[in-house]
């Protein structure tokens, strides 16, 4: 089983090389029929457990319930198989940073300590009694209600702390934490629940400060890569949003307990936790069936913000609330209202726009007279999925390219190693993960380089006259190698092929018109400001998002990353009961566009297929643009230029 | 097994008589070290599975997990046993009716249908807020908040019921359920749950109407008899509420299955749950160690209303809410809460004493002017425990005595036969269940006619010397014969023992001393009305009460059983908002009377421990008595009279 995760390029970890003794490369192999591989995945396929793992291995380590060790096992069939994160050699890399600029810390749970008199014989009031009195007259606090869970805790509470407790008080009115004694710090959790990863933070939230960050990948691949093949295995499966709502809960709960051990404090010591997530994401882990949001008219189950205690949505977190964020429409979800909140286009006096880019890419469009939201079906093309060398953002992948303008050879550099491929020591320092694919960033330098470099035309086309023994014909078509022997096969070559930049075209074709769309809604003609959100976001360059026209045209200087605002905009809400409130008043009154019903779309989306000349209609491109550009022979011929839109 | 219960008297049913074909024997050993019993109880004290249990039951039928035939399993040391109730001949007699005169229905959850537009693409409101919107427009209800149930539910149900839905709102703000399409029938539970019983109604919420009634016994009973041992259990073994918890718990579910099937509707129909309990088993029901309750000063958690949602008591009812009634004080429950509001002495204009007699004795006294309450520690001498013969209320049990004043002879009924002993066909009508002791009322009537007889002296000894063959010498003092032959052996005797009087002199003292107690707060000496409420009160006769000193004086017209007040008032909250209102009310405003700092509870205490004469200080029972008193021989001799009190 390593042996084909290794010629898959599946990150499989060994230290011992597959000799048994390590109990690195453990693997969960899982049966049944998965029609999302249209395969049947049987026992028989695998290997019995022989010596190596029962005899050898186990009475020195404990192999995990269900796993298989990956260098005993031999794969005699069809298979699937989990490779769990402690497996893998390259966790993946959650490059998730807050953002907290000029927040007032102002949480929703606060702490009280307060000091019981000692009941005696005869007192008229219960100890809950006694707490609400205290909470007035000490804290003028009128408590009226109490979360069982504290309930319980109160009398152990009284006891151990001799009559004095901290309590932490959620909105001024309900009792929902208590400890004994005197306790000053206390923390919540903001997570984003995104398709493919999950992050978050754990604050301290008396400071504000972020004493611990961690995320992982969402367990909830196994049911399908993308959001659509997930609510299409909740359609096919009956009930299945059962298992993927335990399957995202338990991973928020793993996230928590490596924050608690991250800040070496304890689970009753979290008190609040705030989530984003896109709409089937934010559905799913309330435990709602997101079928309705999977077809149309893609019908949130709500928009408002949702409160509950954290066990609701089943974290074993005794004393901690939840708030999700509201959803914004049926695509349009609590992760873009936590970028909302974060980058605050609604205080704006100026046309901001704001993008998230992922399998959709959500569209917010405004300023200080209103806000404009849309979700552009971008596909997974800009996450390295549906393109022939794609890969995620994790170590080994290309993330940044050059071409040589005369040479056309490339140089590039990979996620894990500081220097470019041309510089001495890469080999070294990318020994151990390999070149592995070319992540979402590198694929949009790539082909933005490829069109600096005149390999494509303004169509989009792979020219075959370029002279360069890199572009190799591939087909009908011709293919650009980024990596790998020339004269090699293309399994060993990393390539560019044709339909890899049309991917690339109907993505950045989708997002411009959604942009477009909204701009003409907003009736206006151009944005002083793009903010690029998320992952993908944070790792483009915004040059080449201009340069391949994946954005409106925009003085570069005003085109940033923000990083992941999603994420950033959870921490607000929960270090901050007004951004709370602010949120949820902001979210209501945005205007929705459908994409889908608006004939302008499609309009928009074919007139942005092709690549923009940076002159026309990209003015503010051409003023700055650093990059020297060589027209393909094609269009260097004195033919009229064809206009890409 | 089975003969072994057979001869201690253990009620285990058989239908095959022992040949490990009908299965009615099924009993489910328990092993571990039982303090309380002074057992360790192992499994090798127990014959393993023979082939009678696994080759010639178990093709047949099922055998429960864990359970063994009775008739099969050969005991071989000491042993802990349950008996389900499922393996019981005679279920417990649970005779709790509801009394809801009166009573205006006003239920917390409302039914309301909605029909909600289409969706179409396009619309910017989620369901919910259609849903919000539909009950503004169409109920002028405004609903700011959802169960997470209720969510869930929301889409599944407009898609099945075609957009049109009914929803249960809770106070007029809350949706707590949803069905598709139009339903107008949802139920209600309300439950009194008891140290021994835990009996139940489901009721229509709509018509107020009882469906469905159903008790069984607490299934707490295995962890101690009375309450006190149940504390004990938790105290010496910390953690021990949490499986006291699960058992009520688990008890309360059966108790809805049985509603549920009972009225022939669903879980999901059941949307409201109102309880009420003595302290420790209302904070039981909620997850509360009640050991507070068991040490000085008896400090509840909370004297106030607990609402929340019935999956967090561990119901499986996801669309329940619950409310739990509050406690009053250490001692005094929200079963007196119940009981109380099923009264109302709060309404009236003369004097109410509502008393219910269970292990302690809850003691209401006051009028519009306001009520005092207090708990005395009666011992379980009045439910027929402590006492040589006694034994709980079921089928078997004497529960009515007459002693013929010049003979002495004594005759009984049994509760389920209906003719007295001396009757024909008593025998046969006894056939199947014996006469196998004396239930609380038997009591009660056996020692008041023993006294009436002139058997027993004011002191309450009995007397030697009244020629009778029926009374005879038992070690120093002397017992008489209820029934059995007068030369057997005293194990083939039902007897009353001299120990057996003082048991119900101890008892009734305290109860005598706890209502004079709440006379001299009042500054009253004599009440207009006694109410004797629950299963004890019940049964026994208020002229036997009088006779025995078990309550003040009182004109006998004026001493009624009210039946299970309690359950009735849980009834009532459970159907009506403003009862729920108005005892949340009254119940604060009690004044909380705690004896054991009384100085003056053991005066009365003391003083109360005879049998009053009939004629001074009961003048109004002297004046109605229709009991013919045979003074005993002692007495009847010129000597001067002692005071009981």
């Amino acid at each position: 089983m390593l042996d084909a995760a290794r010629r898959l390029g599946v990150d499989v970890d060994s230290v011992c090389g597959g000799r048994g003794i390590c109990g690195r490369c453990q693997v969960v192999p899982t049966f049944g029929a998965f029609a999302k591989f249209g395969v049947e995945s049987r026992s028989e396929h695998l290997s019995m457990p022989g010596s190596v793992e029962t005899t050898d291995y186990r009475p020195r380590r404990v192999l995990a319930p269900g796993a298989r060790l990956g260098c005993a096992a031999t794969i005699l069939g069809d298979l699937v198989i989990d490779v769990p994160a402690a497996s893998q050699v390259h966790k993946p890399v959650v490059r998730k940073s807050v953002n907290l600029d000029g927040l007032i810390v102002d949480p929703t749970i606060r702490l009280h300590y307060v000091e019981l008199p000692t009941t005696e014989l005869g007192e008229e009031r219960s100890d809950l009694r006694l707490l609400q009195d205290a909470l007035r007259e000490q804290w003028s606090l009128s408590t009226t209600a109490i979360s069982s869970a504290a309930l319980i805790a109160l009398q152990p509470a009284l006891a151990a702390g001799k009559r004095t407790i901290t309590v932490g008080v959620h909105s001024g009115g309900r009792v929902t934490a208590v400890w004994p004694g005197f306790v000053d710090v206390a923390y919540g959790v903001a997570v984003d629940v995104g398709s493919t990863t999950v992050a978050g933070h754990l604050c301290d939230l008396t400071s504000g400060e972020v004493v611990a960050s961690a995320g992982r990948m969402n367990p909830q691949i196994r049911f399908g890569e993308d959001l659509m093949s997930r609510v299409s295995y909740v359609m096919m499966n009956p009930g299945g949003e059962v298992e993927l709502t335990a399957s995202i809960r338990q991973a928020l709960d793993e996230l928590v307990e490596e924050f608690v051990e991250q800040a070496a404090t304890t689970r009753d010591h979290v008190v609040d936790l705030v989530f984003v997530g896109n709409p089937i994401m934010h559905h799913l882990v309330l435990g709602i069936d997101p079928t309705p949001l999977g077809v149309a008219p893609f019908a949130l189950a709500t928009d408002l913000p949702v409160d509950g205690m954290a066990t609701e949505i089943g974290l074993d977190l005794r004393f901690a609330t939840f708030h999700a964020l509201p959803c914004i429409a049926g695509h349009v979800g609590a992760d873009t209202a936590g970028a909302i909140l974060n980058e605050r286009p609604f205080e704006a006096d100026h046309h901001v726009l704001l993008i998230d880019v992922g399998t959709n890419a959500e569209i917010v469009l405004g300023d200080r007279n209103g806000l404009l939201a849309a979700s552009s079906p971008t596909g997974p093309a800009f996450e390295g999925a549906q393109i022939s060398c794609g890969q995620r953002a994790t170590a080994g992948a290309i993330e940044r390219v050059r071409i040589d303008r005369t040479t056309l050879e490339p140089r590039f550099k990979v996620i894990g190693a500081e220097m470019w491929s041309d510089e001495p020591g890469f080999a070294e320092a990318t020994a151990t993960t390999g070149v592995t694919g070319v992540c979402g960033s590198g694929i949009i330098e790539v082909v933005a380089e490829m069109f600096l470099a005149g390999i494509i035309a303004h169509d989009g086309t792979i020219s075959g006259s370029t002279g360069s023994p890199r572009v190799v014909a591939d087909g009908r078509t011709f293919a650009y190698v980024l990596r790998g022997p020339l004269d090699g096969r293309p399994e060993d070559q990393l390539r560019i092929a044709q339909n890899d930049v049309r991917a690339i075209q109907l993505a950045k074709g989708a997002l411009y018109a959604g942009c477009r769309l909204l701009m003409e809604h907003a009736g206006i003609d151009a944005v002083d400001e793009v903010l690029l959100a998320g992952a993908f976001g944070s790792h483009i360059d915004p040059i080449y998002a201009l340069v391949l026209g994946l954005v409106p045209d925009c003085d570069p200087a005003n085109v940033r990353a923000v990083g992941n605002s999603a994420g950033s905009g959870a921490a607000r809400a929960l270090l901050s009961a007004t951004a709370r409130a602010e949120i949820a008043g902001v979210a209501r009154e945005v205007t929705k566009i459908e994409t889908a019903i608006e004939p302008r779309f499609q309009e928009h989306f074919v007139g942005a297929m092709g690549i923009p000349h940076a002159t026309d209609p990209y003015p503010q491109l051409a003023a700055v643009v650093q990059l020297p550009i060589r027209r393909p022979a094609a269009e260097r011929a004195d033919r009229p230029r064809r206009r890409a839109r």
